[in-house]
């Protein structure tokens, strides 16, 4: 890692690591949190420098989000400060309030990181790491949730509620602020994404848009899914109730799930059904959230039938 | 209700009524109608001045969107024109138009009222009538509805029509000026709600986020949706055409229904069925928009084979 | 259409053509594109006119928005800017990007017209083109995804994602900058539509809100969807994969749809199915991108058993 | 008065009262101050009426200013509103504030017109009392100022500084809000005005900029000048201590007055002399803060040496 | 001017010349006026392009108002546009404005850059072009001025005054739209200028803040003073009434002049007099406009006494 | 002072020290710096909780701008950062800078704390340290401007600048950067005051409105005023070229001073003579500064002869 960064000249961008379309990624440098923190910073600050040179129009926005400041955390909490203000809720004011989580928190960071890093290696749109970090609603309202769930944990829960109002608002993004959601996380597209307060989301889950993971009914307490690590779970998806996804299973769009999804099997329809029958469920050999392969089990689903 | 209210002294929250996670809330103290919005009024206050001394990062925005204004329809009226607001449309003149309109018009009134309850007593995760009337999109979006569809019938239709494309911009909540809808409503989550310009709600209806209600085509006239009292529309949910959806009837989460449901039946799947079969449905026995429950039918549900 | 034009005084909107509600509507009066420009031009702003008039409280956002220029593309760039601008992209940059791509391609403009007349013709909701050009968000969407994907083919792809970025946010609305999209387009409601990288979209297709046309996973090149003319895709209807929805065909609301679709035919459900069934489908007789009939196949959808 | 307004044309000026360069103006049409109050609006109302016909680009603003409001005291509010509102101060709070002192206090609103007209007759680069109205920055801050006057004797006094502090900021004029100021006031051009909290202005008062009504020193109590009715102050003049100035006297541009001034004398040069001496100045005999003659005084000046 | 032009290196500043501070700068390369404008506007770039570099946080901001523009006029017009904007005048509006003003009328360019220039030479405190473009309020206010005078003189007189009150407004100066003004002015510092409708100002004169060129009083007509060639007025010169100021004259810092000053005189003190006494003035050598000497005529000042 | 502030229970305000009016205040408590920062910080909050408790219209700023911060430099940087921020230069980059100079700088601290002082003393309209800190400004461009002197000596100079820019924009003063400021300053009104870049100015210095610091014309160099100690110079008075205004001095409201002024002398008029004559002036046995005595001088003005 240290040898790879010394390559890299300022204000050019590492373009050979990772390609963002290759489709066998070469392993992530991963060594300390904090290197690789460092390492994503540098590549984000060099693409937008690169991008600041080619693209004048675009140059003062750069420069005011990324490249006038001096940490990953301080541009990203200006970005959200920014989205996320709205006249009785002022950009500094929550400028400060996302400063001090990230600054204080590093694990926040390291999420953050995870996420950047997620997005560039599952998804072929997804061009460069800046591209997320400006761009990407999922990411943004990820970022904002996992500072709005500090604050709920912390007892602030007026303040994490009216973040939470503003991510939903801003976003389209529904995260209620106790739920609890890993690393290395993919909401790609994210407008319509619904997760409920007692939800659960392991690490290394892609979640497309209009998912749903809500509750069942008026009933307090722990009422909403329980998503296991490497789940995909397609677009249109809704999963209802304190059901548990297993590890590396696939949801398909559209899928309506309101039972526990074995791991590594996939369920599709409404109703879900498993792929290959209730009993002896076709089993996944890699890991969907990482994969993001939404479409192979048509051949062997027996009610595709157009 | 007075005793009551004589009983909170200024400042303190009561937190006794109604709890927000009872399963069994006690009957709510209707009296007539001014006297209990000056009852909810008061409560929000005073979670508003609780909220304010135990996070200073909010005080300001609890301040200027409740504490200083001496009424629910000005506060109301503040925060949506502030919320709705654009650079073409400016918030004075929205703050005008509101509340002229609440303060003209004691149903207006009422029926926030009533959604404020109905948030209150059928969400879990609605922690305070506050919370609620601050961060709730689908609340807001039904406030301002009503108030262009007082616009509509009184022909101030590009009025209307401005304030229908703010509150879809905003909220990602599509209402058309000429819908009807009652009171006591809940829209949970509510983003990506459709609901078209001939279509009826009645009282008491509990609707997700993404459920559509819509049209049948290019031809005008009646072509939307009627849904009876107490209805319960789960997540994602298509109704389309002129179809009645019978009083406290549930469609379950992702069902597509293009006819009609009878009263006090479940509809579920795409296409939808009829929970307990076509000729001899299973019949509910609580009020489903107010009951919430989303997810008991599961067990008597033929075609649900994961 | 001279004759007509001469016959409509300034000032008064020519309510005979085309008739919003009517069922068969006369032959559009097109001739060359930028005559037929200059009338739908004549036409919004004697609408804006006649409501500024009738409603004051509309008339400064009727004259910034329409009065106050002097053509249409300045009209739409300057409502464009306003919209999609935010603390970091402000609106004279935007407005200037969207000028100078409008004044210069006659493509772009003639499009703008065919998706004016579009919502006009199929959406009986649409009370005239100043309505669409103000309010429907699928159609600001749309116009502005055009420049964002003029800007990627001109190698200008930072500036086209950050775009494409406002465009998500602000209307909820997520067309990737590469895709290619016909004239004559309506996205109806629009909130959640999601259009990826590689799809392509023919003319006079009609679009309804929530719907995806989505990749097959994290491997790049040509993975969405084909869409050919005059489709109909219905509310929440998902298509994954480059696959090919023939002309003509008609996507049911919900359905889920992962292989080809012959032309002329109808898909629904949740796994989709055509309509009539797989070896002889019911052929349409109309084109459904443009009669925008949604329901009349219920009678013959043999799974349709509520 | 009724005849007239009952030959003026919705929509036309009367260019006839008063003429705006007009040696000898007609005799002010004066009734009572209600009737006065409504033919005001009226002429402002079809002045803004045909600048918004003769100049779209302008139309927007006078719509949303002037045209949009139903009385004076709306359009008045919502115009100070704007231009006095920060982030920290919403332009709704204000407007709030402006029309609640307006609407309930007829002297507020009679000394606004009183100014209305002041203008008009003695400013012969007045062109029409919507001129005035939307652009006199001295005028707006008198009118702000009284309402912040208003606030100070209800003893709102942290309310009142914050807006004598926005007026300072925005108009660069500084009128402490215990200053008493009376009718039919002229500020013009205004910028740089001090007026200090115990300051007496009376009626038909014409001050120029940087004109400067200042305290002795650190000692509270009385220590500002005090303005008799009719006076003229010219630009720059700096008048200091509790000192006397008095009726229809006329101060020359630069004075410094530390002492009193006699009725309807003319006091200039710094430090100040009295024109025609100490003894027996030259008396005036037309009333100066009419009249607005800067510069008759040179002839019999004997200092005055070029 | 080419062969300099060619040395400069994109990037670079060419800090030879003219050297800020040198008091007898070498000749200015005039040629064309607009290879002078090509001239200046690539030293502007080169500016803000070197301190972009060297300070991060102000980068985004050289972008916006400088770097990302094709031309002067541009950058100009967005810099306006954004410094006049208010709620109800909006930047897009003055920008296209400006634009099309300065586009137009390659004299109001030329005008513009012969005041960077006197700003340049003149001013010892002016390190460089962009910093007048960027940051002198009176340069600012003097091409904003220029516009409105623009409008008036084709009869657009409301829109005119409108400018005039928001430039008033936001810089504290306020020139009457009518006013004539000259190239080459500069007016320094500028808080509390005031020039009234019917003043002149020749060429190459300098102004500091405070000053009035002020009417006589209400009756209209030629009342304003006449400014010739060549002349420095001090800060807090008051000159009142339809009085001549000879070319190469000089008025000191806060006197008040009532009658005509001859050319390259001296005019000194509230009652102003000459230097060297009224009938036989000093006169003066160099031009003050250009010299900005305030000061040397203290030696020979009889009155002066401390 | 510990004794004291135990004795001030959270929430009061001290009203006992230091009397606003009180002729001859207590001796300040000073101590070491941070205690006394710390009291004075105390006090603000205190005043800004009593009246946001009095007056529910202002709570909300008083709240943003006061209450919700944790230190005086944190609220200080988000006021001047929303006061001086533009649509290109954001609040949030404001902010970080001032509290980032704020924060490293006890200097600074001391100096804001000792011009809150000086106002609350010297200032009879003073009412409360809360009230200088939000609506003096000329307290709030004198903290803004030793930010951008801290910035000049960094060679930070372009940015230096554009706040410089800003502060002249926004409060209309106009402080060079370079310029060499004290503790202790009172810029009463402070409108139209501009000082230039040689400018030095001593401790317990008050200036009143429209004083200029002026140079002597187009050299650079060091060519304006020094202003000793405990001077106290009037309202609009004009001090050009590297003068030296001695110790203790005052220099009446519109003087214009070219020469010397010795230690404890009064300066006045235009041309200024020394109060007493020049060979034997009168000499001052309070500070001026401090004593902020405007007028008594005039018993012994030999000119002074209306």
């Amino acid at each position: 890692m240290p040898t790879t960064t010394a390559t890299i000249p300022s204000g050019e961008v590492n373009n050979h690591y990772p390609p963002a379309t290759s489709p066998t990624p070469a392993p992530l440098p991963f060594t300390c949190a904090s290197e690789d923190e460092g390492w994503v910073w540098t590549q984000i600050k060099a693409e937008a420098r690169r991008d600041a040179e080619s693209e004048p129009a675009l140059a003062s926005y750069l420069y005011s989000t990324i490249l006038s400041h001096s940490s990953l955390e301080r541009s990203l909490s200006f970005h959200l400060g920014n989205k996320l203000s709205s006249s009785t809720l002022l950009s500094t004011l929550l400028y400060d309030l996302f400063l001090n989580s990230l600054t204080t928190d590093p694990a926040l960071r390291a999420a953050t990181v995870a996420d950047l890093r997620a997005a560039h290696v599952r998804d072929p749109a997804c061009v460069s790491f800046s591209h997320c970090l400006l761009n990407y609603k999922g990411f943004l309202a990820c970022q904002a949730h996992r500072v709005s769930h500090k604050l709920w944990n912390q007892s602030r829960r007026p303040l994490a509620l009216a973040l939470h109002s503003r991510i939903a608002d801003v976003f389209a993004v529904d995260i209620h602020p106790a739920a609890k959601i890993g690393k290395g996380i993919l909401l790609d597209h994210a407008t319509g994404v619904v997760i409920g307060e007692t939800a659960v989301i392991g690490n290394n889950v892609s979640i497309l848009h209009h998912v749903t993971l809500g509750g069942t009914g008026k009933v307090g307490g722990d009422r909403h899914p329980k998503i296991g690590d490497g789940v995909l779970i397609g677009a249109g998806a809704t999963i209802l109730g304190n059901v548990k996804i297993g590890e590396g299973a696939k949801i398909g769009a559209g899928a309506v799930v309101l039972i526990d999804v074995p791991p590594r099997t996939t369920a599709v329809g409404n109703p879900a059904r498993l792929v290959g029958g209730k009993e002896k469920p076709s089993k996944l050999e890699d890991v969907p959230g990482e994969s993001m392969d939404h479409t192979s089990f048509i051949s062997e689903w027996s009610d595709y039938i157009i």
